[in-house]
């Protein structure tokens, strides 16, 4: 993937393989509010999901820690690849890689995800890191140089992630090249339909929207939520 | 589950015990972007989550059929339990069930899922069925009598499940007693955020929602997709 820096006037590329990082506590909306809408697009044109963690074995929701109350509470998902897999497949063609944030971005064990993300980045078209997913894409030093924006409330210890990322404070999402960041959580929603948008079309973005009954927010700078949080521009440090 | 009529101004039931039915091709947004707060919620206070389907196999979000574009795109989701098993399990408590909609809903083999939901309704505190998964409440006889919504643009099919429910045409979601049910797919946000504030008190649901950057629509009676549509309410024929 090259590094496009602020333009944000890139044609688009053409898109048929999707890849979907997973890793323990993962957040379901990052994940599953950005496939809604490409669920749907997959029966209009095709479309191939790669669902990708560091084994086969089914990743749980359910944070590891964090259970003061004892909660039995998580959803559990089947990847369909592992990293390794996909790293040593040097014919697929992975057009675009969602990268979730979550609870599990805190986990000391990452590292086999970050690794993944820094390995797979070059032969990318897209990188849609929503939320915390931005943290791994920022140890993944695919942020490097780059404008991006992260969830709200968990900002300082995302943002300490990418020293040499310009972290934008008010943004529901922010795109620099073929890399497109999002805010927290159900900012990845306004996110994946401006990368839709993008990719295919307004008019295709436009009609998914419809089809889920969402009322968008288009406009990238719409952020009560880095205002509530009283958050500032985070420039790079080197 | 007694029947409430139109009155919404029940007290609130406590909540630990929440049940999901999964069927092939069931929306992810029905079920995640419900359960996204809730997983939140979790981590504040003793919850239960149940993913109950026919089998324990794994059930697939992929279309059976519509695939004219030969696209390989679906995520898989792990049950914890099967319908056979809740129903004989007359010591498990069930406060709430979520019913999705989606593609599978028009799935001519649904009679075991819709079944399931009649037989265990009598036994819950609450029922949320947004989406076309109330073509599935309306076909297991639970919406008789009372007052609902569904998606706007699959409408005519599915208002024509219950011809003993009163169908609200311009609504994000609507309430009756204890059955929610709710416009299409992103409208499950919004009607379980309303949930939620009548389960647990506003200033949870309005923290729940600060965490996942969501600006609510907090009116039940949005909802520029049913004008969209043009669709009038309709009334029980009986």
């Amino acid at each position: 993937m090259k590094t496009y820096g602020f333009d944000a006037s890139l044609p688009a590329k053409p898109v048929k393989n999707i890849g979907v990082v997973l890793f323990p506590s993962f957040d379901v909306v990052d994940v599953f509010g950005t496939l809604e809408p490409l669920n749907l697009l997959s029966l209009e044109r095709q479309l191939n999901l790669y669902m990708i963690a560091a084994t086969l074995d089914p990743v749980s929701t359910a944070p590891r820690a964090m259970n003061a109350f004892n909660s039995s509470f998580g959803e559990v998902i089947v990847p369909s690849h592992t990293f390794d897999s996909v790293i040593r497949d040097q014919s697929l063609d992975l057009d675009m890689l969602l990268v979730p944030g979550g609870i599990g971005t805190r986990a000391p064990d990452l590292n086999d995800t970050i690794q993944f993300v820094r390995d797979v980045f070059p032969r990318l078209q897209y990188l849609l890191a929503p939320c915390t997913g931005a943290g791994i894409a920022a140890r993944a030093g695919v942020l490097d140089g780059r404008r991006a924006t992260t969830n709200k409330r968990s900002w300082e210890e995302t943002v300490a992630y990418g020293t040499k990322t310009y972290w934008v404070a008010r943004a529901r999402w922010a795109r620099d090249g073929c890399v497109f960041t999002a805010s927290g959580v159900t900012a990845a929603i306004d996110a994946v339909f401006a990368w839709i948008g993008h990719v295919w079309g307004e008019a295709v973005a436009a009609d998914l929207a419809l089809g889920i009954e969402y009322e968008r927010h288009t406009d990238p700078s719409w952020d009560p939520f880095g205002e509530h949080y009283g958050r500032s521009d985070v420039p790079p440090l080197t």
